[in-house]
């Protein structure tokens, strides 16, 4: 059972101020194991991969080689069932028309004193994407995670990917292979983070590495940043759906249970102004998990983290919605755009009764990897300008330097900066 | 005497590499005093403020207050030389204008099969910003830091400054007062921070936290990071110049200290394709010591981290220059533009013989605060972007959910997520 809030209760905003600081996740403290495997990998380089490989059942690398090679890849196209391929094609057709509007435009102007200013993207020069194995290995995530890359134009999309036993999911793969992914290397955990920042042997080193992983890849990535760029660490699932009463239940169930089968950690949110519409979802949820797969996950999830909130009317959730600051919010209302223009906190937004968050996952075209855990409230999703950067651009003649240089001078010497007031000065002969 | 790499010289490549690692700061490990730090600070609020504040030699915060008053802020103008303010104003104005082009702007379209897909920008609710105290209080650093976030639309700006017994640098008020900082508070340090992500009686919790420090701040914001959004940890201030022999050395000479009078650990390095231009500019450079009041810091960062590297031409410097990816390059050379074109890595780039770098410090129009230590091989400077977030949004009707479920469907069955498979599917009874 989930937990029930209701606006209406006088200790409303206390509970729902808790509710806001649940933590889902306990981070597991593995920093001094990282530590050491990276340590490891710079040091000894593919020698440390191949055994922490062997070590951690990731096969044996000296005879599989640490490269995924070409055959390896059509030999992931005969397995795949062709359909599935058709779906991924057809997914990253989507996700890459989309990112291609995201390509920021460098500028350059003049101002009024004449100073040229600027702005220039380029494309960072190569790229790590860390793709979990297992479970978690999702051939859609390989799709949001190097389309972007690619459409920014970044030259290296370097893939890492654990393979049990030798193995990787042929769909990933084949996703990375569509998607543009130049090396693929069998080998994960933190291990890989290390190869992908130092570099080894085999592996040249990335500027910037993105993607999830586990708590030994999230600490690993967490340690190189600064030698590296990395992107944010994700953490579990979760979804916001606003929903009035003239929804069908079922729907709604549906939608919660997505979120809810990802992970037990995930979180899935209804807010409603419909207590009988509440109840019905949540007796919905019930049936619906008794045909579930994955029912003991998402059941576990919707007990420890589900809730359900009741509102007096729609029109008092934004301020909600923008506290929770969800990943994912569903606007199951009448007037969804009215909504949206009156909120500001959310991962993506879906509009409508027929937009299932589902869709957002796949075949949308915007990207799935997006910031949880309230991180919403400052930060943006996956998106091209993560592979991208902006170097500003000035340019002054003599004139320019001129009209600017006193302002310069003046502060430089407030701050008791005097090389910088000369480096001005010595260029007018002041 | 700075280090002289020659291109020719075989060993090259060699002692390149060592030098693009060279380490110039060693970062003490503070997280067990910060960790303690912050966990009082959740507790305890403003007692643990005032405790930390007068142990720290911040003055007695019972007694001054720990918000900044209005009547503070007369009294700074009163106190500050009136063309140093009008230099501030000068500076802030040419900042604004150059970041409000950095807006960036909402889109929303229709594919060709109907759905509709947008990206849409908000401000971030509330910012902190940290200045530090003591010598490196920099008025002109307020600007650089609350300019954007006001252009961006940020409602709550929050400024937190050390005040050395009580004292605040009147320039560092008058800067926050004339970019739009919406309140001020005389804490600084680790317990600052801890305020700023949790809030405490009297200061309102912020969802990002921006802005230089020493150790101990950059310490607490990387703890804090995941319940606010951080910007950069900033390290030492670092500058490029490529030269060729038709400069003046001594003009040369005083950017490359301009960079070296920061602090011991900044960098300077010139690359230039004329050794004896590169020995005039190193004598260049001992004379302008002599009569520097900071030469003492200057001098040790020339000896201990400065470097003249000579290559054969101008033309090969692009990829040396990439790979060193500096925070600040300037190109005083013929043909700046043609070298820009041939290059990637740079926080900024400053064009021509009269384009020092410390323009860009104060009254450019460009940011000043930029990715050090060869971070712009991933990362851009602060800007408009730091202070806003993208939520993308999706809407589907019945016909677009018809024509995009198939293959959200066979992903979700090809991942093993049924209730996924099942959200689409419920919608079109299928």
């Amino acid at each position: 059972m989930a937990i029930t809030l209701a606006q209406s209760d006088t200790d409303f905003e206390q509970r729902f101020a808790a509710f806001l600081t649940t933590k889902r996740e306990v981070s597991a403290d593995v920093d001094a194991v990282v530590r050491d495997i990276i340590a490891r990998v710079r040091a000894e380089g593919d020698a440390a991969l191949i055994d922490y490989t062997r070590k951690f059942g990731g096969g044996d690398l000296a005879k599989l080689g640490i490269a995924v090679s070409a055959e390896d890849i059509a030999g992931a196209y005969a397995e795949a069932d062709p359909a599935t391929v058709e779906a991924l094609k057809f997914a990253r057709d989507r996700i890459r028309s989309h990112h291609e509007r995201q390509k920021p435009q460098d500028e350059r102007y003049t101002d009024p004193a004449g100073v040229e200013l600027g702005s220039r993207w380029t494309a960072i020069e190569a790229v790590g994407l860390y793709v979990p194995g297992g479970t978690a290995s999702y051939p859609s995530s390989v799709l949001m995670n190097a389309v972007p890359a690619k459409v920014a134009g970044v030259e290296r999309i370097v893939m890492v990917v654990p393979a049990p036993h030798g193995v990787v999911n042929p769909l990933v793969l084949v996703a990375a292979d569509i998607s543009g992914v130049s090396e693929i290397y069998r080998v994960g955990g933190a291990q890989a983070i290390a190869a992908l920042a130092y570099g080894t042997q085999t592996i040249k080193p990335v500027a910037k590495i993105v993607g999830p992983g586990n708590a030994y890849v999230a600490a690993a990535k967490r340690q190189v940043f600064g030698t590296v760029g990395i992107d944010m660490i994700a953490g579990p699932s979760e979804v916001l759906v606003v929903a009035d009463g003239d929804n069908d239940p079922d729907w709604i169930a549906a939608d919660l249970l997505a979120q809810a089968e990802h992970d037990v950690s995930a979180q899935s949110i209804l807010i409603t102004d419909d207590p009988a519409f509440g109840k019905a979802v949540e007796r919905a949820v019930e049936r619906q998990l008794r045909s579930l797969p994955r029912a003991e996950t998402a059941a576990q999830s919707w007990r420890d983290f589900g809730a359900v909130i009741l509102v007096a009317t729609v029109e008092a959730a934004p301020p909600l919605v923008d506290r929770i600051a969800a990943e994912h919010v569903e606007l199951a209302i009448e007037d969804a755009e009215g909504f949206l223009a009156k909120m500001r906190n959310a991962g993506a937004v879906f509009l409508g009764r027929h937009t299932p968050e589902v869709i957002g996952d796949y075949v949308g075209g915007s990207n799935h990897v997006l910031p949880t855990a309230r991180s919403a409230r400052f930060s943006s999703g996956l998106s091209v300008l993560d592979f991208v950067k902006r170097t500003s651009v000035l340019k002054l003649g003599p004139e320019q330097l001129r009209v600017l240089a006193p302002a310069a001078i003046a502060l430089a010497q407030a701050e008791g900066l005097d090389a910088h007031g000369r480096s001005v000065a010595i260029r007018l002969n002041m």
